[in-house]
């Protein structure tokens, strides 16, 4: 008989965060799970690694029964750590990484450490799942991701990913019955209009808070955004290359100009 | 007579290092130039943002007549702090970033706070380009950068870019003479291989330094780091949609079991 999937668990909200509670308590129901998630809130990095400060990893008994470190650096460092100081040498079956609380659809997977932990586990080859939850508050209901975070992780586990390594899932803030069901999505075309907070400390020099503003573009229907608003829970399968080949023929000409264009 | 162009500037390896010095040279001969780069070095953190603390800008006098301020926080607050404050209201015609000291061909883009930046502009519809030379070292010689740096910008001021707003261009560590010209390419399929060199600190406490190894799978003569192996400079249009466009079909079946699979 197959031994149990070996999964690996991680977050970018932090080791004590309850979303992580949530993905854990979904996968010790289907594999053997270790946990290395960061030591404190490590939202919005993005695939920041750690590269001018050494690392510290502590094992931490906080999910009963199940091995788990807290790590001093980013989400893509305990991933790394994972793999190559935790399970040294042993095969990882599956890599989730959440549930985080907030949005990580359209452009935010860019910004997400908790998309990006799972990236960087792709990038080993690990079929790998980010999840997050609309819901953001720390205190959030995460029974509707749990509902579907155990769908999603069995068809990974049984049918594996071919032609992507990565899946981004969104779960929308509603109850699990309001919920329509899942739907397979690109990520949409949005960005943030940002407002900075300007204010003075006591010394009167200034200081700037971010707040920002989500704002859609995509008027498609195939989009995650149009998923989670009409009340589905959406999956977009990802992927690292940036090339935008579509304008490789534009840049042609570039090729031509480099010698007619000598500095001095 | 149109006004000359109004240039961002930025990078991540801090507003001193000699990389961003041999680019505000080549910007201030064609553009009108502001610089908004980090207070310190930023290597590595990706498309990190500053969510937990306020952001701090600093008017400096670094270089000779150039409007420029140092910012408390990673490449892409830089980005975001430069449009959203320092110019806010004006339209900036070009972003570039760098010249960064060290390689981001290839994944590491996705790792690299220099291309970040610059694709953090992209998403505001601003032309932007992340300058990289392989001469990794602090007093590297940036000539070959910068003979190439103008007629990329030039291209770009003089035709715009219509299918991406992002290049990712890198610069072979060789003499001008000995750089064979421009190949317009696709990201290479790599990834880094990492090993921790585990210390213990003086009370007995391991800590962890990342180090690792570039790894390229990509047998292809189209990709950047062909043309870099083969003494080219390598531009890499680049976007922001990481949608594996070609697993969509694999994972409809997904989209069938969601009340199948219930919990509990």
């Amino acid at each position: 008989m197959k031994e149990k999937p070996l999964i690996l668990v991680t977050n970018d909200d932090g080791i004590t965060a309850p979303g992580i509670r949530a993905l854990v308590e979904v996968m010790r129901e289907i594999g053997q799970v270790v946990v290395v998630a960061p030591d404190k809130p490590q939202s919005g990095q993005g695939h920041a690694l750690t590269l001018n400060e050494p690392l510290r990893l502590e094992k931490r008994d906080v999910f009963d029964g199940i091995e788990a470190y807290s790590c001093s650096g980013t989400p893509v460092d305990c991933v790394k750590l994972a793999k190559n100081v935790v399970l040294k040498g042993k095969k990882i079956d599956l890599c989730v990484s959440g549930v985080n609380h907030g949005s990580n659809a359209s452009i935010n997977i860019i910004y997400s450490g908790t998309v990006s932990a799972a990236m960087e586990a792709s990038f080993e080859g690990i079929n790998s799942i980010g999840f997050s939850s609309l819901a953001y508050s720390h205190d959030a209901d995460m029974e509707p991701a749990k509902h579907f975070i155990r769908p999603i992780a069995d068809h990974v586990l049984k049918h594996g990913l071919t032609n992507c390594k990565l899946l981004n899932v969104n779960i929308p803030d509603l109850p699990t019955a309001k919920i329509q069901g899942m739907k397979v999505c690109r990520q949409a075309i949005a960005k943030w209009s940002e407002e900075y907070d300007i204010r003075e400390d006591p010394m009167g020099k200034k200081y700037y808070w971010l707040t920002g503003k989500f704002v859609n573009f995509d008027k498609g229907t195939d989009t995650d955004v149009w998923a989670l608003e009409n009340g589905f829970v959406s999956i977009v399968p990802s992927q690292p290359d940036l090339t935008a080949f579509n304008a490789i023929d534009e840049l042609k000409p570039l090729e031509e100009t480099t010698f007619a264009n000598k500095l001095g």
